[in-house]
């Protein structure tokens, strides 16, 4: 049975560097607004990673995880190759829905750069709906 | 003077075509989620243009909008080379913001498959926040 | 049988307007590098439609393009916003392999910005390499 | 002067490790094609840091490399979330270009997946070519 497989998420808050890429800048020169979205995804991968559970093997599973709603707010710009952190929070499990939450921070200063949420649902390979696992659901849950 | 050179906008909401690419597929199959701000922004050009502006003109003139806020629901998957149809919205504007909605839908049977609503901000070339200028005020306004 | 229902290739070389996105801009200002290969399969997609042939239909029935190699010569950087010009040419065809070139035009004063080549080979959905399909062959081979 | 300041290339190959994201997949379940010119630039600037030199800062005294030519051999597939190892050679440099090969293996069997090679023109910040600053000469040359 799959629950026995997967480890139980006891870890609900992760932090992963990320250096900006040349790629994602734009003519503003700094980073566009759509590559966070592309960040938070790698948060949500790693802290799933940290509670020992890789999420590719979760698809091969025939569980995915969708994004049903993303929500952003950008404080300040990042720049090109420098280093930043990433907290990525997992806020709220339930049998319809995982939601998580995002900072953003310049590790030189700390600084908040962007703040963001998002809310999964979990669907099968055919993509229909599904109860999300029980292993998503915290510990101390 | 910059406001009686640029039109004012009398349009505020407008409707381009989209055709999802092969390169903004995921290997779930659908159009990954981080593609569609990118979406977005081509509408907003779009709606400036359909007015008579042209948004690298401005920024020429040292008038850049930035996004504040971006949110996203994603409702139902987008798909490899179907036609689209993004809707573009300018919702709100005052002299600290600019809010636009989205609704991106199916050509073929209408279907809504995802929404959205962004703030841009207003800054100058040193990213100073400054006024919207006043040609962004819809004439009814 | 496929080579009854899908019409041969007729049309060799096709051309299909491009305007740049803000998202495909770098901090030096002009498109990323990295964006020329979407382009280029832009390219080929259309120049398919303009067979007659839809790729992803393609796809559905099991038969795969995927680049073996790429050329790209950047001449000059094209920039945000500004028309341009793809023309796609299906330059020769084996069993084995589909060639292409490529030259991105200025439309303003068609000064030639980006040249390239590509070689695709074709698989089936497991990605075991197939022979090239007979409608790709030109009609005039 | 700034050939004092910056220290001469004594390392000409550097590895990098590449993870795939997810949002660099295509719906085919591979990396896509394009992406791999952004981790060619990814490996080129750790090339440069691992001698010392960091590229933004060579942006910000005027010296800017812009990508000539690019080839790509895509040999075997990459996927989501699999351990790769990109090597990056520094091949030649000349007062007119700088030629770099690329080789991209997967970690767990050394397979090698992609090779590449780009040229480099230097240019300033006006976009006008210049020639390649001396330190970018490797010491044996």
């Amino acid at each position: 049975m799959e629950n026995e497989r997967i480890r139980k998420i006891t870890i609900t808050c992760h932090s992963i560097p990320i250096v900006p890429r040349y790629a994602e800048t734009d003519r503003a020169g700094m980073i566009h607004h759509s590559v966070f979205p592309v960040w938070f995804e790698m948060g949500r991968t790693e802290l799933l990673r940290a509670n020992g559970i890789v999420y590719k093997d979760l698809e091969a599973e025939g569980i995915f995880f969708v994004v049903a709603e993303l929500r952003l707010k950008y404080r300040k710009p990042a720049f090109y190759d420098e280093l930043l952190d990433l907290e990525t929070t997992c806020a709220n499990v339930t049998h319809a829905k995982v939601e998580h939450t995002y900072r953003l921070l310049r590790r030189e200063n700390g600084l908040l750069l962007t703040e963001g949420s998002s809310i999964l649902a979990c669907v099968s390979a055919d993509r229909k709906l599904r109860r999300v696992p029980e292993f998503m659901y915290p510990e101390s849950a």
